[in-house]
């Protein structure tokens, strides 16, 4: 099966399991809205495509791994379009949650897609219990305090904030916790898939980041120009569009060649290639060039330096 | 050690795990605020109570199931009081989560919590794998849909909803959790706990709802008289006070009669009496006849009618 359509067919499948019987309809409506409308599912389909790289051999397990990634990634976009966060109107071209259904379902929402996320990890079928739990540390690891989603999402509620820190927590631990998950259903090493998922999800951070600059709203299915509206750092803030844009191409170069020797190796390496321009199309590019900050160049910070952020 | 004091140690034990290397100081803050404004930690006192019963071998096991128990609960108790929800000032006579460190603080506390729940059960030391991910299925059955806290709360957001399905996800999930994760904890059956479970979580509600009533705010440490001027339904809008007081009584009743055979049965009971007390204590029985609701019939309805509910 192609890769989408498996993270897909996982992720309905879940829904399906815990949404059935007796649950308020409200909540469910607002909780498929969350879930289907659109995803690129790219984490899910990383999680999988390090699983089938690693000759995998419990491919329900696989696939509940992936779906929870997935279903986190989406509990923290319902979370973070809230009037409290980035207050958007719109994702992927429709109404956030708390547009459609209130704020008060989109709460319980991104609660309950939270404890789904567990939930599907929890009660996959495996003969190997104790690689459930590594699925589920790894999981939680990606998400919780100190280091993980939401912590991401907390440090713009600090004055000051480090850049790396930040980006590290609120995207990169969620890819970093998707290639683990593929080598973890397996019973593998996680650790050597660690580049790949550290350069790939810095890589997502510095495309969003661009996009947010040059891609209009429209393209985009939500608003743009968020980062410099609400004061949060972003790449091109710092280092301009052709800069960020070397940058992005760096760290993706850096994922395929970190790919570890598998029997899939040139498979996976051509997923990224793709992935990359799936990220940053060349027509937005080409785009780009009639803007006029392709000319501008900003002022240069170090990336790594303390960076002053919106305050609560 | 006593109850109270080993449940409240476990929970030290597992916010200190997960909070103290280079996470945002401010939700550790807010989730400190939330965890540690003293709570009754009845939930997690129950949940070692019965461990002890079954006669536990890992009480490293069961404090972890313990604090997962009642960081759900705090989870809960943030989101809920948020101006989505309750819009509640104080709580436990002091400022709620979201007035003391604002909104965006206050929904990602709730959600760091939730996930920090898991990750203290997923991470308890134990040699049985099994017994752990039975913990955890346990847990997330209470908390999420169909039945569990979150579908309960978005009970709320519905136009109509079964009176005791709205109570038994929203209040009485948490309690049947906690008497089953002390039988989990030691490789136990659940089931047997499961009427003790039950009777405690609507009693609690049931005094909660009287509490509502009947209660001032000081002694309350949060605004009273909720559930009229938010339209939730309450067993004293329906059963009026010398019923709905019948009706709390016989729900303890029934809990210190289903307390299966155990070494420690009689102990248990006890407990369950106690609880009874400092849920609706004496005096305040006597300062509710001083209040014109004694005196007052109200229409009677069954109370397992549809009611209806406040719309989203």
């Amino acid at each position: 099966m192609e890769l989408l359509a498996r993270a897909e067919k996982s992720l309905i499948k879940a829904f399906d399991a815990a949404s059935g019987q007796g649950a308020p309809p409200r909540l469910i409506a607002a909780m498929r809205d969350a879930l289907f409308s659109g995803g690129a599912r790219i984490r899910p389909q990383l999680c999988i495509a390090v699983a089938m790289a690693c000759s995998e051999e419990e491919q329900a397990l696989t696939d509940a791994a992936a779906a929870a990634i997935e279903l986190m990634h989406c509990a923290s976009l319902v979370h973070d379009d809230m009037p409290a966060f980035d207050n958007a109107d719109t994702r992927r071209g429709r109404p956030s949650v708390h547009k459609a259904h209130g704020e008060s379902l989109a709460l319980l929402t991104g609660d309950a897609l939270i404890v789904m996320a567990f939930d599907v990890l929890m009660n996959a079928p495996s003969k190997h219990p104790r690689r459930v739990l590594a699925l589920l540390q790894n999981l939680s690891a990606a998400v919780g305090v100190p280091r993980g989603l939401v912590a991401g999402q907390a440090w713009e509620c600090e004055n000051t904030a480090e850049l790396t820190t930040y980006q590290r927590a609120k995207t990169g631990s969620l890819f970093l916790a998707a290639v683990r998950a593929g080598a973890l259903a397996c019973g593998r090493d996680p650790d050597t898939w660690d580049e790949l998922g550290d350069c790939l999800g810095l890589a997502y951070q510095a495309a969003d980041d661009i996009r947010d600059v040059i891609a209009d709203p429209q393209w985009l299915g939500k608003p743009g120009g968020q980062d410099a509206l609400l004061g949060r750092p972003n790449v091109m803030h710092e280092l301009g569009l052709t800069d960020g844009l070397a940058y992005f191409n760096q760290l993706m170069d850096r994922a395929v060649a970190s790919v570890p020797a598998c029997p899939c190796r040139e498979l996976l390496q051509q997923l990224v290639r793709l992935e990359s321009q799936r990220l940053i199309p060349a027509e937005l590019i080409d785009h780009a060039r009639h803007l006029p900050i392709w000319a501008s160049s900003p002022e240069r910070g170090s990336r790594h330096a303390s960076l002053g952020m919106r305050s609560a």
